[in-house]
């Protein structure tokens, strides 16, 4: 039995400043909820029509599917919904290969970036302080539980890459990715969806690249940023043996 | 001034059935309609607050911003609404390479393949009947004009591949992708999102591949299907020395 306050906190979730206040974030549907039960994620609340589900915490409430409809943000909503404490960022690894988003605003977008993060190995995701949530739900949602095995810190961006030494960023009229020798460290930054990598960060750049053009026409100005983002990981590790 | 059946008119090309019946579709917004304003796409009507568009067309309607907001699927409209024709499907070319798309479900998908069809100089892309429809507003807006420059036609996609020789098509432990010699010409399959290439077609395709995965975890169960094409388009081009 679902109470109105347990409603009411839910939905308040949604927004970014409750999340900070309370460490707190939703899961929703039968595979993401699975994927962050299996990590080290604490869950804090479980919700669901399935009544299996209360082996994973004593603060299991059994809802119809009415209730779960109430508290969901799906149209159709799978089953479970649970809540789980945002952990503290663990440190940055900086030895290793980096990405760096500035200022991305799509949830779908860094979704599917923290997806290709999990793919290519990736184990530290580092955001401008203007990058969206991580915890928003269309990003959770979107990562298919990747989320939780990706270390992902919001830092002043700038400051933080006026200490690094090797710092890649594609322009127009960079060097063909195809072409130039890929390092196994440094930091890899996307740009913002319409406006690329701000100038700020641009000067911080050391190695300008650029996913070459092909066809006729050339016409088309960019690719998403989530496409361009999987294009540079897969280049930058197919040379890496160890597989 | 815009009258209750343009309204009307407008609304109900936001399904396939009167797309289909009178063969046009809906671009919004100055960036896509310029895009295809500049193409070969045959221009029907045009609704702006800018008067300026009046010079592409006699069919131009003025409109204020509550007028505009009334027929825009935008919850920001942006200046301009315009019709345009479903052009006729031009003949395949099948000595390239041509990209197949195997029931494609999302709308932001299939844009965003489109779009990368364009970047990687793919001119044909043909799709299952089951696809969603490329004239869909979602699909025409992510794709972000690309849409003009590149050639979409739908068919029986298992009767089209059984008369073609090389068929790729990615799977869990195929040849890496990294490794294998890939060609510059045969069809480049790609497949559902939650179930991946259909039985009747896997059956068809003459080269297993696979995107190889990294990290010491690789839980990762799968790509979002815009990113897996972007990595295989990209390492289907890269050693295409014409740039």
């Amino acid at each position: 039995m679902l109470t109105k306050n347990q409603i009411k906190f839910i939905h308040s979730l949604n927004q970014k400043k409750s999340r900070s206040i309370h460490q707190m974030f939703v899961v929703e549907g039968v595979k993401v909820v699975q994927e962050f039960l299996n990590s080290n994620y604490e869950l804090v609340d479980i919700f669901s029509t399935d009544t299996s589900y209360s082996k994973y915490s004593s603060n299991f409430t059994a809802v119809n599917l009415k209730e779960l409809a109430k508290i969901s943000s799906f149209s159709t909503p799978n089953k479970v919904l649970a809540i789980f404490k945002i952990p503290l960022p663990s440190l940055v690894n900086w030895s290793g290969l980096v990405l760096a988003l500035d200022s991305i605003n799509d949830p779908g977008n860094l979704g599917t970036i923290i997806r290709l993060c999990d793919w290519f190995g990736i184990t530290d995701l580092v955001c401008s302080e203007t990058t969206v949530d991580c915890y928003n739900s269309k990003v959770v949602q979107s990562s298919m539980g990747s989320h939780s095995r990706v270390n992902i810190t919001y830092l002043d961006l700038e400051a933080t890459l006026a200490d690094s030494k090797l710092c890649y960023g594609t322009f127009m009229g960079g060097a063909s990715i195809y072409e130039h020798e890929l390092p196994k460290t440094g930091v890899i930054v996307m740009g913002n969806e319409a406006n690329g990598i701000s100038k700020e960060i641009e000067s911080l750049i050391t190695v300008r690249l650029s996913i070459p053009r092909f066809g006729s026409l050339k016409q088309t100005e960019s690719l998403n940023v989530a496409n361009a983002a999987a294009i540079i990981l897969s280049e930058f590790k197919r040379n890496i043996t160890e597989k």
